[in-house]
């Protein structure tokens, strides 16, 4: 079983990642079950955010002892809370959507650029996309100003991603857009249809590669 | 339809290929058919083999022209070979397995170990480790001083690929080691048992990020 | 005020530290104040326990308004814990020990060696040298294989202090070595004494750059 | 006692960096004591001044002999002069200005900026910034189109200071501005102030580091 | 011998390249010959051009045995194609025309700006500069929107190179100017006359180079 | 005229180096003049030396006017002393050797190892490949243990290079082999024959790059 681990307490956008799972979901395929840490906070928002969520899985863990380890953890936050903790705790390949996301974006095109949600986010991004190597694959960074709970504006949102997209697209030569929040997935197909460049949904990139890694078995 | 070309010639490494792939093909999921480039060489392993794949591609797809583009083609060879070219080329994702593969062990560890197939293609793996930015994980490339061609003699192979591995994890520090040639895909798993590290396959891994292109519309 | 702060629950380590910074506090110079972050673990020895201290550091603080901001606040762990959540939730400069010591001996020679205490927190160290930059004067880093509470055992921890010190220098052309843990803070002197290049200790390190901070106004 | 080099022969760029230390000058603590090396051009503004630098050092200390070695050499120019060679001819520890205050910049924020004196030194800053190891913290260097000399004319030195050092900071996103002149200490506040962000006086950043190194013996 | 092979088949490229040599032939220095690779395309100007060409330079030594291996071979084309494959195949000290441009480039200045022929090339080029570690040299490379055929259109794109190198070193900071294609040979002069910065041919640049390696021998 | 000066003031080291260049004067090419700096050290062996040449050179300059500026310069010491001072103050194409050396080093193979003369130059002469960004093709940097004025004694010389060499290619994988000291060019030949891999010697590398500025003139 894959499971999919919202660690913002937003019941709202745990539902959307899961409906952007469904496809992924196929008979004799890997279970994918998503859940909410409820104990986080209502977006990861802050680096405090993201450093207090390895605390919060422990725990999560240690009351759910049935799912620990699963067979493969997909941790659906563009902020990798707690990835490294993940891996040295638990006894089963954890993915971070950002890092899958980021590898996937690599994989597909010559630069990707990354719509975030707030501007203080983004030099946690830089961060990790240094840490990453794939600093020269960055063509932008850049942030539509709403926070998680604010990207249920559907209307809003929308607007302001396609604002954001297209400049990143234009101005700044990506060939490849990489949404920077796992609240983003109900908009990826209405972006990539405008932007007409490959749209990376991080939660979706991640599961791909523990799907990936749960069939490997038996092959040969 | 995912289509996986292998570009060199020998069949005994597509079938093998077409075997380690069974269990991605899941009811409802993307189609998933292994081919042959019969026009290629018995084994790509000279940087003029590399280089001499992206104009037999272009054939390939002009003489089966219901081919061109398939959802997604997977280039089934760890030298990439054509992988920007195809890019260029084809209106479809193309993924290059070797590309994948790093980014897959990337994504699962600190540091990778390269099992490659002769002493000569190291360079050229390394060159694209470099290109792709992630030189900073790599543990060590390390042949096994055997061609593709060989890689069918099950027990030579299977106990070279085991020395080698236990260097990469027990002297380089390797946490993740990867298959450096499509045609180990049927030692994966008896690799992986032994080592007791990830052991990555470049097809499964490029397959994997294909079936996760193919999925993820209509979801959100 | 320079509040430097032990982030780990082991008095000990806090009053060694205290007793390291005892030439720090001149008269008319910035106050040095040593505290204990009591809910914190024995040691910072895992990525969950780097990730759980900024949330114990904003209750500290919370729970010790009048501390809130310090002039200067120094994170007294070599893992630097909540060193980018405290820059972003505290009002005032943030030192973490580890980057201190870093830079520290990147001015001062060509390459450093650092000494870890566990083998497990080495790739950790790894991946902050690199977001720093400095992969480059990274010489190599060795664990000595004892905990941060093991560190009070004074024989036998200098004594594999002196052996790691002696490999680094001699075998990986350090001329400079890094304490990779503030608990090692009481065995600088002896280790600087016996292999005759600079040892730098974190905490001092930070310190040092805190009270410059606070002297430089008036001048010009 | 920590000896601060002025390797340009303006007496006025040295009382001001003399005046600027005047802080850091504790009861017990080291002896801060400034110079001028009266060899030197009236600014340090060309790669040949730099590289002249040494010898005239080497000069100063073979005519100064009490004060070889000082306990520590501060080389309070931007560009460093002599750095590598000091260390090589001095039985001390030898800061370079510039590489600390890079490092201390590094320390307190996520990108820094430089401002200059001319244009033509940019590209020998550049230099040193890529040695260090600390392109990806560079969010620009640029100059104000003055000479060391000119530095003295205080309202039109500040005007430009608060010009550049806007766009620094609105334009190009540093968050800690560095002082790339030593001449420029005196109006490091009124810029701090000005800017709302640290603001790092180079000399001030390598008497810290060289304070620390003074004062760590004793401890643990 | 030093065998100058223009990939392409537009024997006016050729014809101006040789002409761009004629003062590199000198009495008792090596004899630089420049032959038409009839069997490629008008312009290499795709990857797939740049892949294909491996294979044509294998039929063109093999249906001309008597040259192989020249003395040295120079790739008379900014793609550098077959650069790899042709050291692992020939016996012969073989030059790539782009690396060896920007490693000429980059002896002469800070930071040099590239002349492209078209936009599409322009990332290909970008992983070139990167995998010879260049980066951080390269200003910008700009495309003057010609294909390879109509840079004998001599009015229209001396005025584009004139215009695209002026924007390389007025807005991007360029202090030496590579053109971007063997096919801008004769444009060098007078741009480099416009520009009044160093204007780098890249055949000229690898013929230089492939003389020093002739004329090394008997010295000492 | 190609103007080769030796920054240091060992007459027999510049003999060599001018037999060393004989091969390249051809008639109607450029005239190469080699020089001594009878000013400079007997041997450019410490960061002081290479800092204090830029002085002698203008000083050089100053007293031979008529030598102001050269058609190029090629400064025929692998230190490069000078060498970005003397682009600055001439208004001539100035090459450094070590520069051109590392650059064909690097256009002939995948990794060079370099062989200095004392261990004490390493760390400089890794400062400078780092700053040319070809760190990654570094294989290694040996120390033959003997100065300049040893290098004249050919039988101990001979023997440590060949040693030092063979452990280069065999044990450190490098394909080309650089000589880090242009007192080291009467070797050249003899190396290169033993080792069989190019053996690049620096002055020479530079005066081929000079020749090279120096002809393009005309073409097109």
């Amino acid at each position: 079983m894959i499971l999919v681990l919202n660690p913002n307490s937003t019941q709202d956008v745990t539902d959307h990642i899961d409906r952007s799972l469904q496809s992924f979901r196929l008979p004799g395929g890997p279970q994918i079950v998503c859940d909410t840490l409820r104990s986080g906070p209502p977006g990861i928002e802050s680096q405090a955010h993201v450093d207090g969520t390895s605390e919060r899985l422990l725990d999560y863990f240690a009351t759910h002892p049935q799912r620990r380890p699963p067979a493969a953890l997909v941790l659906a936050c563009f902020s990798d809370p707690g990835v490294f903790a993940m891996r040295e705790e638990l006894n089963c390949p954890v993915f971070g959507s950002a890092e899958c996301a980021y590898f996937t974006a690599a994989a597909r095109g010559e630069r990707f650029g990354v719509i975030s949600i707030l501007a203080r986010v983004v030099p946690r991004h830089r961060r990790q996309v240094r840490l990453l190597g794939l600093e020269h694959k960055l063509a932008a960074d850049l942030p539509i100003g709403r926070s998680v709970v604010a990207l249920s504006d559907e209307d809003a949102t929308l607007s302001r991603l396609l604002e954001v997209g297209r400049t990143l697209v234009q101005s700044h030569g990506a060939d490849v857009v990489v949404l920077g929040c796992a609240g983003m997935a109900r908009y990826r197909d209405r972006l990539e249809d405008a932007l007409q460049v490959p749209v990376i949904d991080p939660t979706q990139a991640a599961v791909a590669m523990a799907i990936g890694t749960l069939l490997q078995r038996g092959g040969g």
